[in-house]
């Protein structure tokens, strides 16, 4: 790769993340030389991925340039590559778009869908990890009941329009409640030749609640509020194969659907060449010090998800979000300074700011490190925080006259099959 | 298509474009069934597609659900389908997802683009009549700055940074000054590394003006307005090859280019059954009675872009744009249900409101019948009036929102690579 060298320590951190941004903004005018490299040219707030996967968002308002973020900094360098491997020794990335050496290195590649070594789920499943998969679902989504339209068989008709999340956290749990309101708002006023009635939305959830990181309260909150929109709740019970038509469990249970949604874990997007088993602990996640130093480097550094600290607080690392990371590379950006002028790093602590989730209009559930609340004020809670951390004004006016309009219409516009996912159209008729 | 038989007369209507979305809304609340076969699920806004090619707007500011359109109206149905062929005989469509019946018949499938023949420019170059083929040429003008920040090579580099459009309609001319806006703006702040006043635009015009359609003023205008933006306008010469690398014309003028948009001409996009030279004129194009209805048959239509309409004022049918198409539905509408009751249907007559374009900031052109003017109020009566056509209020205010900040801030958000449309890579360094 054709950056030039000049006279600051160059600074290489992979992904453009929650962690990856916050760390590159912290670096940005001082006098170190930053490459951001991922393989979108895009920051993506995955908080909000669920309401592009059901048509309440279009792409754009929850995705930002990255080279727009940091474009006023001089020494910043972004390039669109995508990460083959680590060389420690050499102290190189090895690129699809080439070689780059760095001086100081920064693994913030976040996380990537867990199948738990299943390939037949992971073959067949749809994630919500990124934007191009959030509008795959989109279009499965849609398609489905296009197809649905379509077949006389009354199985299949019913397996189409039925949706099985696995997974209860928040991911699993906000994508189901879209899913319901779509049931209840749209689906009878956009096909009323289907008895929409009949498609189901089920949650299945290995342990003995949804929301497992919040508060009891807001877990049983949650559950109430999913129960009211028809969503289905499994508990203790575990999703043990799916060919592309039928869910088996550890249980009797079965499930005949088109989509299967899987929000079941995630684990840390480890690379090539720090994948060692002396490097990875829990979670696939790269074991880090109280400063993010990578075990055995002095200048090679993971954050975000695919940091795994272990503190007394936190014995299984922080929680795979948004917080963590933002925090994290903010102090990195500071200790790599203090480092590169020769003075001692501060150790990382954790500010748990709490944690949030929507499950539908007027129903949201809050935990706050001293207040917990569920409901009307929880929603409007949520909304502002979501809108507030979203970056840019433009993606926020945006969001914001797309939920207005979307409260008051009941209502989700971006219901379009712009690629199809598929278009299986089995039936003649 | 399982698509049950009511007592009423079923219309089927090929095509969710301005033509059949007009015709249905003027069929929906009548005594007829209405099935409308479309292979979006959305109806398309084509004059602002320009928009979704530069990164100013998201697809579904100016797609709009079909189902939604036409939500309350009973007796309608929509299905997605791509047409195969027409039975005339029969009185049957075939499609992908199965054949249909109908009593009467309306063509309302567009146009699509005229490569005139030539297969190699119809494999190598972009066009952009669907926001698929936007998003993709979206894709590839930033994939291509991303490119060429990756070559040593300077004539690659240049050939990646040059954009040549072929066709200096409204579609080209629109497209040159978006480009010319993004290299004066955009370019410069977000490949800092690149010299960005080396990126070229040109188009390519085998007549002897742009806007050919328009007024003289306008035309000179338009090209006035280019030349300020640094676009470069090449009359009278014709493209006669691109390869994917060089541009040949039948001058001695040839263009290293990655990116050749094709805006030279559309044409009727006919449909098996209906293709056979005894129904197609210019153009491609099927041609239809003062009622518009396909030579020889009393119950099969075209509308739009793909119904030729010979009369005195118009010897070459209408323009192929919005106007005719709404105008030519609405009356089918009106026609179809006189000739259902017996009564005489009423001939077309085509209401010329005039003609615009926009070149950029601050810069259109605006033909109305009476009154011609070009600049800054020309480009506030453009935006007034592509807001008011716009479907839908929410995709209005997003437009809104887009165009204030748009202008407000030089800027274009929406650059985003969510679907690579190559990623050649061919250098690596």
């Amino acid at each position: 790769m054709n950056i030039p060298r000049t006279s600051f320590p160059r600074v290489v951190i992979i992904g453009g993340g929650f962690a990856g941004v916050s760390l590159a903004k912290k670096l940005s005018k001082q006098e170190v030389q930053v490459v951001l490299l991922d393989k979108h040219n895009y920051h993506t707030f995955q908080p909000l991925l669920y309401q592009v996967s059901t048509g309440g968002l279009e792409p754009d308002s929850i995705a930002y340039p990255i080279r727009k973020i940091l474009k006023d900094f001089p020494n910043f360098h972004f390039r669109l590559a995508n990460v083959e491997e680590i060389n420690t020794e050499a102290k190189k990335v090895i690129t699809d778009i080439g070689t780059l050496k760095f001086d100081y290195l920064v693994v913030a590649s976040g996380s990537k869908t867990n199948y738990f070594g299943n390939t037949e789920i992971e073959k067949n499943s749809m994630a919500m990890k990124t934007i191009p998969q959030s509008l795959n679902l989109r279009s499965l989504i849609l398609e489905n009941f296009e197809d649905a339209l379509l077949t006389s068989d009354l199985n299949e008709r019913n397996a189409l329009m039925n949706f099985v999340i696995v997974g209860g956290g928040p991911t699993g749990v906000e994508l189901a409640g879209a899913l319901a309101e779509i049931k209840k708002g749209i689906l009878p006023k956009d096909y009323p030749d289907l008895d929409t009635r009949m498609a189901q939305i089920h949650i299945i959830q290995s342990g003995d609640c949804v929301l497992k990181g919040m508060s009891d309260k807001a877990s049983a909150k949650a559950e109430d509020f999913l129960e009211k929109l028809g969503v289905h709740i499994w508990k203790n019970v575990r999703v043990t194969n799916y060919d592309g038509k039928s869910v088996t469990t550890n249980s009797d249970l079965t499930f005949e659907t088109a989509t299967l949604i899987w929000a079941a874990g995630v684990k840390g997007a480890t690379i090539k060449g720090l994948d060692a088993s002396e490097f990875i602990t829990r979670g696939n996640r790269i074991l880090v010090n109280e400063f993010n130093q990578v075990k055995g480097f002095n200048h090679i550094f993971a954050v975000g998800d695919v940091a795994f600290m272990e503190t007394e607080e936190y014995p299984e690392g922080f929680p795979m979000m948004a917080q963590p990371a933002i925090q994290q590379g903010k102090q990195l950006g500071e200790n790599m300074l203090r480092l590169i002028e020769g003075k001692p790093m501060k150790p990382f602590e954790y500010k748990d700011k709490g944690a949030m989730a929507t499950i539908g209009r007027n129903k949201a559930v809050v935990d706050l490190p001293r207040f917990k609340f569920q409901g009307v004020l929880a929603w409007y809670v949520w909304m502002f925080v979501h809108l507030f951390f979203l970056i840019g004004f433009r993606n926020r006016m945006v969001v914001f006259v797309n939920w207005v309009y979307n409260y008051i219409r009941f209502d989700r516009e971006a219901r379009l099959i712009i690629t199809p996912f598929k278009r299986t159209l089995k039936s003649k008729f």
